[in-house]
């Protein structure tokens, strides 16, 4: 969106006749600016104030057919998305969010008001978290759609939480609920686009608009109760055994401590396979020493998500394991990984 | 590349048996990082000490069989041109380069040689001009590849230069040649994937390894010269018109002065239509006060690319004119966009 502001009157398609400058102007004249942002989109770059804290960046693609359908979702929520998985990012480094870019390549047929929502939802403040689009490229795809989006964020007392930091005998913790996203991603290989039911809905949208646990992990780095953590993208089997590789360590994660999404059930799944193996929950995973964790469980505030214990780190190298009552087993990695699975599954599961 | 450095041996291709930790943990564990570099490849997001000046950012995305074909180039060449592309944003800002994060979606079949080939083009310090790579995210595609680049640099002294700094009666000038990129596209087109003559091979170089301007910028930005600039991505037809609607200007050019690329005429091209409307040049086009130029054109280092006056700027309102011997015409706008033209044309020119 480097072009100049020809903010005229709304385009009505993106085809041939439609010109890069027209709709990057467009967009360009309906994008706030911050007091931070000194040129924002309009120029060959943006150009952004410093500040004395450390910068945190992170990149993450949406890819349709891999990432998302275009008949499964609206464009409005597919801009929320493609945010906040990169907010979640830098949630995980305890970083507050400030800017962003976004390059967009898009099939030239798709229509100016599809584009015009995915817009609205990339600026939607409930996903940017305070966050500025201050630039961005648009380019014709003779495929599918790619949303590739760049977040910048800073650290607060120049202090951010790697994944390394975890030590034998620190207690380990997630936010919110494991395994509804997944629960939604099943009802929607099933064909159930819409829910019917309040628990299908809540499913769908955890989804579809998954919530970047900014102030929890910007809370958990100020208050020094994470010593490591990550966000949950691709599921805990999958994640958690990158957090003990980075850390040293291996983890034991009680099952029946996990917070399950117990609703799934009713439409086939198992809510323990889904929050152990499911993807895209954008749940914060960290850990905590020991004898940190009586404090942070008495002073936790209520405005945020909830947090709940799973289990512990252990000496180790990388594993993670399934304990209960003083026996313990491996927990296979099957969570998502790009190049294994995909959001057309060969069959889809029944729905009732 | 968020995923821990499981730098073991090297992956042979990149098929569904092979995951995305491998790919990642070895091209993070070859990828050197630098003093501002606190956190690099591996984690949820990179982490950069603070500056006191500006942050510049940009984003630029290359699209398979739009702005590249696999059969055309080499991956080594793609991956430097994937990050000039980006550097030339920063250089016409005249800001430094620091940082880059790229995140690439693949077909799942490619080679994992060709993933590592793109890699070494990438960290090619020759590109990269001193910049970076700190972070990427690496999917699956269902069609074609898309590598999408995001790169951070640095004012220097607070200073940069942007498209609307220009005023009537300041003279335009280009950094280089212009048009040779396009010769090499038309060779391409034709067939001819290598040069048979120096003129070829010099052509062809030009649109696979173009040179982002970014000494020339920091010098224009540090001395104060230039008071609107932005790089030839384009073509100067379409590009031009941007910077004069930014600065509230027009402009003429006298079509004898624009520095050409003559040897096109012997593969049937016309040097002064490509100077106009090719693109992919990645010079610089800027303006500088009329009193200053004399000073410039004395001063201007050896050891920098050579710059032309190529015209001036006029009272006007974003037009472009071609200027000679006291009379003008329209410089129809004619580079390339995005939705109207296509790196595969319905028919290809004929070369001897």
């Amino acid at each position: 969106m480097k072009s100049p502001g020809r903010a005229a009157r709304e385009p009505q398609v993106m085809t041939r006749s439609m010109d890069e400058d027209r709709i990057t102007g467009w967009l360009g004249a309906r994008t706030p600016g911050g007091s931070r942002v000194l040129v924002g989109i309009g120029d060959d770059a943006a150009v952004l104030r410093p500040s004395r804290e450390h910068t945190v960046v992170t990149t993450d693609m949406l890819v349709e057919g891999v990432d998302f359908r275009r008949d499964w979702t609206t464009p409005r929520a597919l801009g929320r998305k493609a945010v906040a998985v990169n907010m979640s990012d830098l949630a995980a480094m305890g970083a507050r969010p400030l800017f962003f870019t976004v390059a967009l390549a898009l099939p030239p047929d798709i229509p100016f008001r599809w584009v015009r929502e995915l817009h609205r939802g990339l600026i939607d403040p409930a996903s940017a978290r305070g966050a500025h689009l201050v630039g961005g490229d648009l380019s014709r795809s003779e495929a599918g759609g790619v949303i590739s989006i760049t977040a910048i964020g800073e650290s607060i007392g120049r202090r951010v939480i790697r994944r390394s930091g975890g030590r034998a005998g620190d207690l380990l913790y997630v936010t919110g609920t494991l395994g509804r996203s997944a629960a939604g991603l099943a009802l929607l290989r099933a064909g159930r686009l819409r829910g019917r039911t309040a628990a299908e809905r809540e499913a769908l949208r955890a989804h579809h608009l998954p919530e970047a646990r900014c102030a929890e992990g910007v809370y958990l780095a100020i208050h020094g109760f994470a010593r490591a953590m990550m966000d949950l993208s691709d599921g805990l089997s999958t994640d958690l055994p990158r957090l003990c590789a980075a850390s040293g360590v291996d983890a034991e994660i009680d099952p029946g401590l996990v917070p399950l999404f117990p609703a799934a059930r009713r439409w086939g799944c198992d809510p323990l396979a889904l929050a152990l193996d499911g993807g895209e929950d954008y749940e914060l995973l960290f850990a905590v020493p020991k004898a940190r964790a009586p404090r942070l469980e008495k002073i936790w505030p209520p405005r945020l998500a909830p947090i709940t214990r799973i289990g512990r780190l252990v000496a180790g190298s990388g594993k993670v394991w399934l304990a209960k009552d003083g026996s313990r087993r491996p927990l296979p990695r099957g969570g998502y990984d790009h190049f294994l699975s995909s959001v057309r599954p060969p069959t889809a599961p029944s729905v009732p």
